[in-house]
């Protein structure tokens, strides 16, 4: 049977997240709606992983089997057609029936968006997190530097996904300066649930003098949830985008049918 | 009696418009309330014109009596604590007796936003309007031309304001591509009731081939609204901001008490 990978744009602020859940709407469910009804059959729709309530994304990844086989510039529009205007379908592909959202992923873009000015514009007022305390910016990017590189970062981790292993790679976090404040780029092989925000919220306990950068070490070597800092909220947060390597080889043709 | 400046950004998307009005929630009742709250006393704001529902605001600007000397940066504070977080005060600052939001204005710029591609990403969906059918940005760019000088705009104004003369003078109509599509940057001494969106409708029309850009000519010598185009939608507007001449002149400072 044909698998189909899709890319997602959202505005998470009206969603309980990704998930599909019990208490309210969420992304993956209008997606499976959509997509059920257009192909007539019940469609699971199986994402890279999953975002918080509030959280957004520029370009997720996600899959979907189809019984038989689709015209994909037509379900994507008739999917867009469906679905509020905070969620996009941008691109519909076939895929090798070997491609799969979670497990194919290689690795993760995720930006972090700190407001450090007095008062937030209207129209960035869903996409990022205000700090209205002074930031020491040197120090931020000393601390993020900590964070780089292969860790247990199960003290960054909340319980709520069931993983084999607390172990992460980060390959890089930039501080890049913008309007209004700073984003803070993450990337890496993989992140744990919440795991960013946990992240972002030491850092600014760094930046504002509450902690010092060279306790994060001993932070990670804890292993303990609770010695990290609070999360920050997830309005700041975005996924950028889902790496997958080699995709473009795996990619098939529809045969003329 | 001391005078104040505001200067308000909003995303206009969640309100009837600028003007207090019977059926709904307006920029202006809200600024209205936050002041006659935190000044106890029945305050009215006088702004530089009007926005419609769904407009937008950079900078709108407006001015407000007070009995007494206020405390401007806690008054801005204050108000940016009860407004909602998609109107914001920017700035407020003490004005000469001579000062009035709409007749001391000396210009307006304004932008409109068109997107162009398929599908409209969904952190700006609340900001463009989305053109679905190919445009000719030459054409769009001859066109704009037609528009700027002195002219009677009596064709482009709906009714629904009072005003002693439909001549306005617009400085520059300059189409810049941006990410998705085009901005139309409108600069003018002063713009009647939906000008900006009745000009872009019939803009979009001559673009899209179904009007020659040399009707514009006799359409604004028809002086009737009924020869216009339909008028853009709200959504893709932005008030920029206001200009004062010698308001930096103008202003008064605090005598100390």
């Amino acid at each position: 049977m044909p698998k189909y990978k899709l890319t997602i744009s959202y505005d998470g602020s009206a969603y309980v997240g990704w998930q599909i859940q019990p208490n309210g709407t969420s992304i993956q469910g209008l997606l499976e709606e959509a997509l059920s009804t257009l192909l007539k059959t019940q469609t699971r729709v199986i994402g890279a992983g999953r975002t918080d309530a509030g959280v957004h994304a520029l370009r997720q990844a996600a899959h979907f089997v189809s019984e038989q086989e689709c015209d994909t510039s037509l379900l994507l529009r008739s999917m867009n057609g469906m679905l509020p205007h905070d969620i996009r379908v941008l691109e519909l592909e076939l895929v090798l029936d070997t491609f799969h959202a979670q497990y194919s992923a290689g690795g993760k873009e995720y930006h972090y968006h700190l407001w450090l000015g007095p008062i937030v514009t209207p129209f960035v007022r869903l996409y990022r997190h205000q700090v209205t305390f002074p930031l020491d910016l040197e120090l931020l990017r000393r601390a993020a530097q900590e964070f780089v590189g292969t860790h247990d970062f199960a003290t960054f981790a909340n319980l709520g996904s069931s993983v084999k292993t607390t172990v992460r790679n980060i390959k890089r976090i930039d501080v890049v300066e913008q309007e209004g404040g700073v984003r803070l780029e993450f990337e890496g092989n993989g992140f744990l649930y919440k795991m960013v925000r946990n992240i972002v919220g030491t850092l600014i306990e760094v930046a504002s003098g509450k902690r010092e950068w060279h306790e994060i070490r001993a932070l990670l070597a804890a292993k303990d949830r609770r010695a990290g800092g609070i999360a920050a909220p997830a309005r700041g947060l975005c996924l950028m985008h889902v790496k997958y390597e080699n995709l473009e080889c795996a990619k098939t043709h529809s045969p003329k049918l």
